[in-house]
């Protein structure tokens, strides 16, 4: 039922700095109440009358609904461990649902904070490709059911920070280079002056598990959502060049401390029989940041984020087929990662 | 002029947790004064008288005497690091010498503290052979020169600590087992409060880099040197089965963390580009662990011990005919050191 890890990590060759690219729509039915308002019965009701029309959408062929209440637990853990719910939806009972595309590249999640959550993601920065692909998605599932729109404030959400567009983009960056050279933090204080939202991918604040940034915009009020997605485009654009600069300034005047950063890992993470989520987020953005400097071959970036997916709570204990102990995590982690880099060679 | 690095550590298939025996004796000549008390004249004339005896001993053929005053710093730093001679004997001058045999099992220094430190020296648990070759050459010198002795003491020596047998035996003992267990300590403080001295070979007390530790019985006086030898071999038998103890208890309960420990030291040692001399130990500690219990192969223990010996800073400027800066020999140790690997393999 729950498809192969990642397949929107893993479909396509992405490489550079952004990993990947997401925008998310709230948007609420006309005339049905929120869901935080709404009883089960009414919750029920709304995802029944979506169903039919999520699975015969032009935009948005292949569809298939994941009822959260049907679901495992484990199954639960593995859509969200890929960022297609949230731990708010895994937890609601019946009417809250998971529609996904495919390819997974588009999902939408039903009587979470709000009626319709709408998400496309892809892999490296396709911002601009993923917003046509929500707003075609967006504007079928418009004509359908209407959606609660005030012409002052543009579309009513649960949430007030959320009214307006609805929209919020996001990308996850890898900012490897300037974490080495300690300006990671700078960066970040500015991205944040302007009204941007920087978190570790997994970690709190600025400490974040390999190297791992996660960059949104929140702004959703006072602008086209062409003209936020453009205006974000130009800041993560920006934020990458000084991800490449900090990495041509290491690799000139640091070359050697950088590949011996890099040859350590590689000979952690194909060797170790034991480790952590978190050492092995911070030895494969070393990894990933030598494939890109053309210091490690034989795997390539997709091979790497899919280590990345398949090591995490949800996806072993799905590919065992039972909960497992911290223990037995670490060393399947282990060992799903060095099977996985059994080809990969050091170049310099 | 220096032979091959550590022909002594190389030349037998040395295994198990003894890494090395060694014997010294500290002897004067009669009638001449102690080093500290003589003059320039009376050493060199000294040493001058010696020279010709030590190229004629039956018990030492094929000997090489080395003039302290005519080698250069990197030579002198080789010996050192090789244990043939003390950082004492290789800052004095004129009348210091040191006299090697072509295995380098026996090495004689002169005009150290005492006119003469005979020293025999093998790889693994040997100090009845080597008791057996420094106690003819002893002999033979004696027999010669005549010693400065005592009937109520025994052999007199420039400091109290050494008179009467002037014999001290040490073995270098590799507790990899008993520090991952933690009971180094313990039986460390057993030791001493039988009168044996241990310290950890480079570093502080029991901070020993790569859990390599001397074990010497300063004991002089009292007993004849096989008694003390004999007791002395009773002691070292008995911690090694400790260690051997505590490797079998963890190969027992903590087989996955052990072979992690191992496997993580082989992926560093076979990879890295920049490496410190403790960095080097304490992961060669963990190699040498994995080779007795058999989870590492295609490298033998001589192999690990020629590895750290040549990643010492004087055999690094040896090899490379030029002083090196700390950061080159960093780069160098751990070039050498993966090179030496090559062939290693993980069985496990």
């Amino acid at each position: 039922m729950v498809r192969k890890p990642g397949s929107w990590l893993g479909m396509k060759k992405p490489t550079g700095i952004v990993i990947s690219s997401r925008i998310r729509l709230a948007r609420n039915i006309e005339g049905v109440a929120f869901p935080g308002w709404a009883g089960e019965q009414e919750r029920v009701q709304l995802l029944t009358r979506l169903k039919g029309c999520f699975t015969s959408l032009a935009s948005m062929p292949n569809t298939l609904v994941l009822e959260m209440a049907e679901l495992a637990e484990t199954d639960r853990d593995v859509l969200r461990e890929r960022h297609l719910i949230s731990q708010e939806l895994a937890e609601r009972g019946p009417g809250s649902a998971l529609a996904i595309s495919s390819d997974e590249q588009i999902a939408i999640m039903v009587n979470e904070e709000d009626h319709l959550r709408l998400q496309a993601i892809a892999p490296g920065m396709q911002l601009r490709d993923i917003w046509d692909k929500i707003n075609a998605v967006d504007s079928e599932i418009e004509d359908l059911f209407g959606y609660a729109f005030s012409p002052q404030l543009g579309y009513l959400t649960a949430c007030p920070s959320n009214v307006g567009t609805g929209l919020r983009a996001s990308v996850m960056m890898h900012l490897a280079g300037l974490r080495l050279t300690n300006e990671v933090e700078p960066v970040i204080n500015g991205l944040e002056k302007i009204g941007l939202t920087v978190r570790g991918l997994w970690g709190e604040g600025t400490e974040a598990y390999g190297n791992m940034f996660q960059v949104s915009n929140q702004q959703t009020l006072g602008h086209s959502e062409a003209q936020i997605i453009d205006a974000f485009i130009d800041l993560v654009t920006e934020v990458t060049e000084h991800e490449k600069n900090a990495r041509a300034r290491l690799a000139e005047s640091q070359r050697v401390n950088l590949i011996d950063w890099v040859a350590r890992a590689y000979g952690l993470l194909k060797n170790a029989r034991i480790m952590s989520s978190q050492e092995k987020a911070d030895l494969l953005s070393a990894l990933r940041l030598g494939i890109e400097m053309g210091y490690v071959g034989g795997v390539d970036i997709a091979d790497i984020n899919q280590i990345m997916l398949m090591g995490k709570t949800g996806h072993l204990q799905k590919s065992t087929g039972r909960v497992l102990g911290p223990e037995e995590r670490d060393t399947l982690r282990a060992r799903l990662t060095r099977n996985k880099l059994q080809n990969a060679k050091l170049l310099e």
